[in-house]
């Protein structure tokens, strides 16, 4: 009866225009700038500073901030106590020899607090270093036995000389909360696409603020297309947030049709995939698709138990099609877990490059799907649809045509369109505009 | 009550005798007198060309000629006008500087007719040369839109000055027909076996009247010798032939259990052959095994939409266990449609040696079966049946005795003769004529 | 009612305590000793070499002694003639200048008795050689058909000068029986593991009196120990022999899950492994992975069927899980079926190494099933069941960790322990150490 008024509605950009306009130098220069913000604030699995990072990931996108409470049963783990530290050093005749203010690095991540005068052997049980690199800090952690520790530098080590030192560590481990960032970009159905990222490191640049920043920039990316899946973005501490997370959100899994967790995206290494459980999962067959036709380097490594949070999304009862999308993998640079991993580790290109690689991934993932061939007794006639070249007789025929061949030979009901580029070589974005124009001319349709 | 006359019926040969009587050299020399008889010709899709050539293969064997009226649809095409020409030439000053009675390559194909003067700036969009091989003609073709057109060497188009040409091309394009070759050969089955080869290409040897008459002698070897498949053998136009074949022979494709297309059998180069779609289908198999077993290098390569009539034959929804039979493959020889492609390239010994190799494929279909152990229990006493040798400790089994144990052993029921042969390296005869002599002392019996 | 008398036990070992306490190099001494016992005795498939060689190994493992019948119909076959030898010569003037004494080898085995004055040309047909290795005598046999001869060097045949030959065979071929040396172990289940050798060879100590001196070591070793299969060792001629068994035992063949063939396990070559018919059987995967992980060179071959008994227990009515476990395989040592396959060929080092392999085959065979992982949602917390390193950031995991993080992700009910440590690339002992100790903490249990 009432009239419905008419609203402008913004038209929204369908994916294939949106990553046209994606200029990975400047999303790479940005990511940047937020991994510079995020690199003296001193994370751990739980606390401020972990809510501190999320806040400034809030400029890239509107991300949601959960607190599970200490206490928490999530499977067989419990939440932890919340771990705050607001100073700690060792002082020795009044100077600071080693100083959480310079390095979040500095403090064993968890330390219970200490305020004590002891000397050198007293102390000496409680210091880390890395004889073999001496210059670098080591990255150490206890988070589920209380322990208090420094990590510092061999070459500092070698400096202290006997005699009274003050230690002091200003932290609490505390009832309080778990904390982690989500995202959510509803797409056409309630089918998801989940990116994770593990997001409790201190001043680690390429593990895992590279990650944690490209995320963020995809998600700002995709938010406003037109999507068929919805996108969920985490921000997790790693292990425990993950767990925490499929704890709480069991019922959301079956839902989950494609997955990836981000790390290590900085460095100027070739990609690295790490495949799922499974191993043939359709990420899994797009990841490396995508980057055999990235112009990079590349490695794709089988699913292992060890590693990120892949660990729990691919644990047996969880088992979802998870991989893990990579530069150069956990342990496998010297600088890894260590005060090395910094900011010049990490470049703006390598992570705009990144970024632009998972776009193309995301791509695969929207624009998949099994057509049939609606001719498919011998060729259809192509010329007289203006898709094939009049001329015969000439030596090669071009990739396109080579593209609506393939598409149509294999557009059986069996093979969906990863399966014809992965098939023929040919990049899928190629597959995915042929098959659009062949839709256009009633050769295609898609299979319900 | 009348009684039945007694008939002479000549006995026929078994096809292992038949194999045994080939002379490769013999018959590669007659194939080659009739790929000279052939040259000439001026073939195309359609038209007196084909006729002509499918008549003079009539000498080899008595092949149907079909025809196919114009406008005839078949699947989403139609069959096109016919196309005849007597004449063309590009005269200077009253000369033939481009003759179309030196070389039929130098017209372009389905040119329609023209008579008129021109400059060399209206003519020269109408010439076609090959830059990069000054020396050698294009071959060209304008099938499905209406053109007109010469070509010839660069060096010649090089010679052209400025001035008056008088352009001839003394062509008809109107309601016709399509015309085909088509030879059946009876055997104890209605099931086929089918032989396919292009017969539209002008003055080009190796592609196709070196399929042409390679058909056609396997056909007159396999006349009158006592088969288990029919045999079909098809000498059509590419593309729009094998279309119109199997849009008016649908109800026979249920019945073909194996087939090659035929093309470029005649250069020097190793054998080729490219998969069918299935990629596992029982002739996939037994080219590769015979060409292993050749003692010549050759390539297998998988399935693509794009090269000779496989492509129809393996479209989605004919989908038929075809590959192709080649030695150097389209695109991959420089001469490849150019006038390079002459009698030169194609030679009697590798033409009788393709033959060869066909008659060795043909014998895999005839006697490939699976057969059953009667002695599945521990081996049966071979020595007794006359079948091993006496005498024990010899180093080595003789090959003959590799092969009864291996066609004793995996003569389960689940494994025919030719996974025998490829399972245990062991080429098909050999283990096809130990068969025989396992059946005969009843060790084995053939599964129905 | 009546008191039930309290009997003291000896407390079982269980096999991996048994397997550490395994001196391979005495293991090799012991066995060595047995070799060069039984080196002089003249074996073949019947005879009193046969039962004199069983009653020698008897020595180190209880084994019974069976007889079967001549005449008795096994499967195809027919139990032969027991031959027997007392001896045999050419004598030259008074001269034994061929004597079985000597060599075993001399005579052709299984000879009918001859004693006869022949010239040099009526002899020569009956005198084998080794011409290229000219100082070798070669083994041969003739079993199935009745004849005589004698084996020699090709230098001593070279010495014999024309003149008449004294020529004497005492041996007997008559009804009697065919002899096999047996010993089973009863496990905790009737399921059985078959180690079977043939016994039927006179002096070649790899080929193999290596083989039979190692399966009654073996048999020593399991016996005592507290096993979940029972085992079966069998020592039997070969072919005749393999085939008697299996036509008198078929009941039990239902009941076989993993046997071997042991032969040519003394030299110092690499270990070979030829697989069972079944190519993926149990005890294939479980060769090659100890074999993977020995730390020594090694081949595995696939089925082919010739060889040793694995003939019969792989023919296809039969198909047993049946492998060959070999050193230097037949026919691929110069020395092989020659009276250098000495002494001297077979090292009591290579002995005891190839016992080793086969005992940790045997672990395999007993600690190997699948397990399900009780807390299969995300990994569950180790660290507070003590089986995780408490401080994290370290940069790699401990082989143990791995191997604990494997063997819960595995353990889904579709993976047993050996798909686990190939999966991996961890070592089966290791796996299946770990998978105790997390049944131990309600972490896993065994599936039925």
């Amino acid at each position: 009866m009432s009239q419905t008024p008419t609203i402008a509605v913004p038209p929204q950009k369908i994916l294939r225009d949106a990553l046209k306009d994606v200029r990975p130098q400047e999303e790479g220069d940005q990511a940047y700038e937020v991994v510079e913000a995020l690199y003296p604030i001193c994370r751990s699995i739980t606390g401020d500073g972990v809510r501190q990072s999320l806040r400034l990931l809030q400029g890239t996108v509107p991300l949601q901030i959960r607190e599970v409470p200490t206490g928490t049963q999530v499977f067989d783990w419990t939440v932890p106590k919340e771990w705050n530290i607001r100073d700690a050093y060792i002082k020795k005749a009044g100077d600071r020899i080693v100083d959480f203010q310079r390095s979040s690095l500095h403090v064993l991540n968890y330390s219970i607090p200490i305020a004590q005068r002891m000397s050198l052997a007293e102390l000496r049980p409680h210091l880390f270093t890395l004889p073999e690199t001496p210059d670098w800090i080591p990255y150490r952690t206890s988070y589920y036995r209380e322990a208090w520790g420094f990590c510092l530098t061999q070459t500092e080590l070698d400096r202290m000389e006997e005699g009274e030192y003050e230690v002091y560590i200003d932290s609490t481990l505390e009832p309080g909360s778990l904390t982690y960032g989500e995202y959510r970009i509803q797409g056409a159905t309630d089918d998801e696409v989940l990116f994770s990222c593990h997001a409790c490191h201190p001043a680690l640049c390429n593990d895992n603020l590279s990650g944690m920043t490209t995320a963020a920039r995809l998600a700002r990316l995709l938010d406003g297309v037109s999507l068929r899946y919805s996108y969920r973005f985490l921000w997790i501490p790693g292990t425990i947030g993950a767990i925490t997370w499929l704890a709480r959100n069991e019922s959301i899994l079956p839902r989950i049709k494609h997955g990836l967790v981000l790390s290590c995206v900085g460095d100027s290494g070739p990609f690295t995939y790490k495949r799922s459980r499974r191993g043939d999962a359709e990420v899994d067959r797009a990841v490396e698709h995508v980057l055999r036709h990235s112009g990079n380097d590349f490695e794709v490594l089988d699913f292992t138990p060890y590693g990120y949070d892949e660990r729990q999304y691919c644990s047996p009862g969880i088992n979802l099609p998870v991989g893990c999308f990579m530069r150069t993998p956990n342990g496998r640079y010297p600088q890894y877990h260590t005060s090395a991993d910094d900011l010049t580790l990490v470049t703006p290109s390598s992570l705009g490059e990144s970024l632009f690689q998972l776009m193309q991934v995301v791509q695969v993932f929207e624009e998949n799907r099994p057509y049939l061939n609606l001719q498919p007794k011998c060729e259809p006639q192509l010329g007289r649809r203006g898709l094939y070249r009049q001329m015969g007789g000439i030596k090669d025929a071009a990739a396109r045509e080579m593209a609506i061949l393939w598409t149509l030979n294999l557009s059986d009901g069996r093979h969906d369109l990863l399966d014809i580029a992965i098939h023929s070589g040919i990049p899928f974005h190629q597959v995915s505009t042929v098959a659009d124009a062949l839709k256009e001319v009633n050769l295609l349709r898609p299979v319900e």
